[in-house]
């Protein structure tokens, strides 16, 4: 197996930290997006959508998605388990997943997207150019907000994001929580307790602390 | 187990034709999203996103979120297998299903919220209004086309969508591809004849038929 990875980028960075968690050993390729690397002929013909993360397993079959990928893995590597251990907390983890992608990393990326002028003409990831669009930005701020309100009501009744203890979901809203930090140049945990002692948690983790 | 539904929107759709092809009998309660009945406090308290699917468990759990539901179906109920048969398969239809909603979905999404006087001041789900961005629905039709292409690209080297079989990712194919002959107002299928001759075969299926 080989890992294509981007240590700036938060979807790859899901999946390095799952990755580490796992305490698994993967040939590990980083490739420059800075420098577009993700837009050349060789890798879209990998992977046409012209992003990392992706796995190309040792039959040539490229992955991409960072949960399919995740998934992958813990089938591969059971332990320690990361997506659940039965079918009502695996789907916690899926729910909560896809929760914070749609609520949380979807409108943090507007912000970072239609706002920067390093994403001039590339307001959607992907060999195609698209114009930025001011009022999404101002727009994804919003969202941004409702979002770490949301989560800030879930950690105060759960240690963790989709269960009792820590799962891919954290791994997930971890990753969320420092892209907005760097996207909206402010930290969501300052006004908000929950977060800040759940984030805590999870940045104390050796494997985290090592593959941050 | 109770499934809260709705005939008209894309995300309960593909789960009633989940339901549909494992061929079980879940009660089905209708949430009427014309009349905004998902944004009452009794739902919002089950759902704080105020959306339908959700699968409410005898135990009282909410699951929310169409994957993380056909995941627990797919569980509780293994036969037919629609989510993949080992760690490969699996991983497959997971990264076809994203492929198919941030690439898909999303964009057919942006252009009916956006663009419908029915979704004034409601340009995302959920219970917070936001104002509708006329560039997005502009957008949305562009990253369409994209999308519908890639996917014409995939079905001419393959029979279904993640893999040799009818699988999940086909079922998300086929809703997407509805959604947007609605949305769009054009059949994205007339250009293409790969999707063309793929989505004859899903809507042919019987349990795709008496659901629809």
């Amino acid at each position: 197996m080989k890992y294509y990875d981007y240590r700036n980028a938060p979807s790859p960075r899901k999946v390095r930290l799952f990755i580490a968690e796992k305490g698994i050993e993967i040939s590990t390729i980083e490739v420059d997006l800075r420098a577009l690397a993700q837009h050349k002929p060789e890798f879209i013909a990998k992977n046409p959508s012209g992003a990392v993360p992706m796995l190309e397993l040792d039959d040539g079959t490229c992955l991409t998605e960072s949960l399919a990928i995740c998934h992958y893995l813990e089938q591969e590597f059971p332990q320690p388990n990361l997506m659940g251990i039965d079918a009502k907390e695996q789907a916690l983890v899926l729910m909560w997943n896809d929760i914070q992608v749609f609520e949380g990393y979807l409108g943090i990326q507007e912000v970072l997207r239609n706002e920067h002028q390093a994403f001039k003409d590339r307001a959607l990831g992907g060999p195609v150019p698209y114009t930025q669009i001011p009022a999404l930005a101002e727009r994804g701020r919003q969202r941004s907000e409702v979002f770490f309100d949301r989560l800030e009501s879930r950690l105060a009744v759960s240690p963790f994001i989709a269960s009792a203890r820590f799962t891919y979901a954290d791994i997930a809203g971890y990753v969320y929580l420092g892209f907005a930090l760097r996207s909206l140049g402010q930290d969501p945990a300052a006004t908000r307790p929950s977060i800040k002692r759940w984030s805590e948690t999870i940045a104390a983790r050796p494997a985290i602390k090592a593959a941050s």
